[in-house]
């Protein structure tokens, strides 16, 4: 029921294609139904001093995540904007590659919510926890 | 009692020893008593096809003002961290200047809790809001 | 274009018609363009040892009166539900009467968005501050 | 490392103690390293007109779930208060049984922060999910 409709590479293509200066920020790891990961991995821009990333680079990057599961499962809807997103920083990520998880909590007809979970590469415990609203565009006639 | 210790030439300093890569994001419109007010001028990599401001933009303002304010308040604490940002996206911003004002709701011993809410200059209805809780570093001895 | 649609005394005879066990939790102050006010009269089961308000009791209290501004804006709409709520705890109330403000930050056609303050009848500093989005039902042909 | 220092009995004792008026709200169904379940019976006064449940039934289920795992985590704590609660309703639940599951995302020193889900029983897809941070007391000397 939560099938994708689309595979990484038609994301990939989609962005390009609506969003070249999105190109190159994160990669894609897998599309799986109700569930993608991106991973992003982090340059001397991502970073604050004392090397950890910055908080503006981890909501980028959960919105990111967000914003492909949505695609993944509506299709190609350059349209869908964020409505709300809500995060809790738990942790100093190391700088490196960072990993972002996020899963289906509900898809409406309205309104797509789900939950990001921001790990860096090879640690269990979460660096950061969000939860994110997308709003479909309306499909009236 | 939220009198400022630091004026925006202060900040503006503690910004450039502390976070050289932040600098020119943003201007610092005004700085008064649990209040900060902050200005964008939006660049093509702001944007978004249409037009349109980039959510992660105004995320990364939003925190910013809230940063700003905490300096305000506490003085130069490079080590004051988000723990929690909470944002609604509202309208679509246009292009243009962006001004993001932060107002105290909380001033704690560990954590400092304001409220951002940002407009297209010149206009009256906010295009987000957000809440924004900062963590102060402990002061033990 | 935010001008109330309803009085308070038509938003008492709705609830009363609609949600008879919510009659009685709460008095409503004032109904004004974008903005609700309401009161609680703290009782016994409101608290917590002590003395304080329970931080349900507060949730309570910011989702009705955010209820109740979406009722004077969009008129008697029973179907209309919260689909996210916000809240920060600022301070520990006393207790008494609390009053909750609830004021407009959006009215769109799916969503309602505003912002609620908390406060202890005669002091400035809020309680607690929420943010709160309805999602009216669709209204669909 | 999460592993609980209370057993549900001793948390129902110290609920007895400190929370009188809580006891028979709800149900502790188990609690584990990181991870408490509990149940609401739910009765006619947290119903809503047509027999759903109300927003702040759910908001309190959830609150309680991750005060149960702040206590099953440091033990018998009284002063750990909610500093932020952010909550996302999914899905209209059916009466009957409720079972709200908190799991850690991190324990600090300061801040205890959790995510909740909560569900019908028998149900797979969560009615609501929810986000919570506990404040601990200071334990300076």
């Amino acid at each position: 029921m939560n099938q994708p409709v689309l595979t990484p590479e038609q994301i990939d293509d989609f962005l390009k294609e609506h969003f070249p200066e999105a190109v190159g920020f994160v990669e894609i790891d897998s599309v799986e139904p109700g569930a993608v990961t991106i991973r992003l991995a982090t340059k001397p821009h991502h970073l604050r001093p004392g090397g950890t990333i910055s908080g503006p680079t981890l909501m980028a990057l959960a919105d990111t995540a967000m914003y492909f599961l949505v695609l993944s499962l509506v299709g190609p809807v350059a349209l869908a904007v964020t409505s709300n997103l809500n995060i809790n920083f738990l942790r100093k990520p190391t700088p490196g590659t960072l990993l972002a998880q996020a899963t289906l909590l509900k898809r409406g007809r309205q309104l797509v919510v789900g939950q990001v979970h921001l790990r860096s590469e090879g640690e269990e415990a979460p660096v950061a926890h969000a939860t994110v609203t997308y709003a479909l565009p309306s499909t009236g006639a």
